[in-house]
């Protein structure tokens, strides 16, 4: 079985009670094979909705038939249409219409590489095909700058609306942006919802399949009034194996709970670190925590990442990992990519 | 040159101007000899302070005539009296009278490791004779219950005044204490400046040289209320290297400058970090970066603690290294506290 088997799949699919055949392949908009387990995602025309939600239990089969292949999880996605009614409209402040999905990545306790977590999996799922977003809504240490080594001021439009920052085809935003790099931002509450609706409001996001909201620390003031001012299709926790992150890991979780947010799966971060003398693995931060811990609390495990020395020295040089395909993290980030998207659309 | 030459002195010190000689040994709550530097600190009672404050200058040039001796840093303390006036007391709501000086362990960025520098320093300042008390102000994150391992309720006196918990000599005070490990406190501003203020002034703290508060990440209101409450004496701020974390360090300190506190030196955590296997030392968070940050800002370089599997450990596990003061790391807290007596008393 290989990626082109696959790909033959879709350019000649017949539905089995018709007859009729298609060519699928110009929407088929990113495909991954990862041991055995498939993860596509098809971008459908408006007009053509209907007929390929038809097809796709075919398809979904016909995957699976293929020798070898253990699981198939594909995506039908299209663009909203502007008009189209939110499911509980009363309930959000502000309406984002370009984006499909709002993912929150969080940790509760700081410095367990959330920001470098969140903008791998970004450039990882651009490079699956889909439009990804990324707000940096940490108002009191915002990274993104630093992470993607690009600190302009964004562009205001005629009403006075800030265009994001497109980074190597992702659309970013950071309140670092638009303050010098070392001021700190001493503000009270308010102030920080404030900042936040903002940030919310007034940027004019393009078309996003996901915005990837990286939080701050905490469970305070910048979490509430992202959760009850727009609709999170989920979040995403962020932990080390260590207990004293975990402790946090669960009191963020036990808040999303409390607002009625979706925990999307659990990434476990710096799990090991293999000497680059002798190729002995530390744990360091300990190994697997995080792992058992989706298990107790029955969330979804996405992956773990290692205490990797590339990976740290990236972020500090704007370069994320991930932008190296090849990398053998990036390859982790893609598995972890796959995960999510399995969680976000099923 | 050893510890019992200096002891020598003490006991038999004479006064160069009046020959008069002085047992002074019963007065010495600490002594610390490290690398040819001495770190001393000489309690005195009330009836004493004028002389011993006479003395001390004679007695510092006689230390440092040792042979080999290079600095010496002496410490006259006294209890403060209960009515003695403070220097400025219109600025703070809140007096701590029984407490000497109050410093704020800082960070701006999480997960660099300061809970647990916090706590390792409050054992490595009471091993030295101080009386130490240590405030987790980390309302969202506390981690002083999981870090000493211990989570019982505080008791409440007649006044409805809570006593902190004494754990190994150290009077210790969290949120968590009071709250079910996992609970997320979802709570806006005002209310983290509530539990605060509570935590300040509704404690019964018992006498103390120093009471440390373990702050929590960011620049926001916790730390606003705490500069503008209470009389800080200065703050330490803790970094690893990497310039992702050195950027909300900076942070840090240029809120403390808004707030007129005194930056009492920076402490570099997770330097380096030993293969246990072949002895490799891999800089995972770089190397040095905050000791020229300290360089550059004019900042007193308190010292740097590695990346070490044991202090994790034992942070998980309640029992902070320091504890054993075997551990080549408790020699490094040691040095450590030992400089930030000479930035706090000088």
């Amino acid at each position: 079985m290989s990626k082109a088997d696959i790909e033959d799949l879709f350019t000649h699919f017949i539905n089995p009670e018709t007859g009729e055949s298609y060519n699928l392949l110009p929407f088929l908009q990113s495909l991954v094979v990862d041991n055995n387990k498939v993860t596509y995602i098809l971008e459908s025309p408006s007009n053509q909705i209907k007929k390929l939600a038809e097809l796709k239990p075919f398809l979904d089969q016909a995957i699976h038939k293929i020798t070898g292949i253990e699981s198939v999880s594909g995506i039908l996605t299209h663009h909203r249409l502007p008009n189209q009614k939110q499911a509980n409209p009363a309930k959000h402040f502000i309406e984002l219409k370009t984006i499909r999905k709002i993912i929150a990545v969080s940790s509760g306790k700081g410095g367990v590489g959330k920001s470098t977590t969140a903008i791998n999996l970004a450039v990882s799922l651009q490079q699956m095909g889909l439009k990804i977003g990324l707000l940096d809504a940490d108002i009191y240490g915002p990274s993104l700058p630093l992470l993607i080594g690009q600190n302009q001021k964004p562009d205001v439009d005629d009403n006075k609306k800030m265009l994001p920052i497109l980074w190597n085809g992702i659309a970013c935003m950071s309140i670092g942006f638009m303050v010098p790099e070392n001021a700190a931002m001493v503000w009270r509450g308010p102030m920080v919802q404030g900042a936040i609706h903002q940030m919310l409001r007034d940027v004019i996001w393009p078309q996003l399949d996901i915005l990837i909201i990286d939080m701050p620390p905490g469970t305070g003031d910048a979490h509430l009034t992202i959760a009850q001012n727009i609709e999170l299709s989920g979040a995403v926790i962020v932990s080390t194996p260590q207990d004293i992150a975990l402790l946090d890991a669960r009191r963020s979780i036990e808040m999303y709970k409390k607002v009625d947010v979706q925990i999307l799966g659990i990434i476990e971060n710096m799990r090991t670190f293999v000497c680059p003398e002798c190729g002995h693995e530390s744990h360091i931060f300990g190994s697997g925590g995080a792992e058992e811990e989706s298990k107790k609390l029955h969330i979804p495990f996405l992956g773990h990442i290692p205490l990797n020395l590339d990976l740290r020295v990236t972020s500090d040089t704007g370069k994320p990992l991930t932008l190296d395909q090849t990398h053998p993290v990036s390859h982790m980030f893609e598995k972890i990519s796959a995960n999510l998207l399995t969680a976000l659309f099923h």
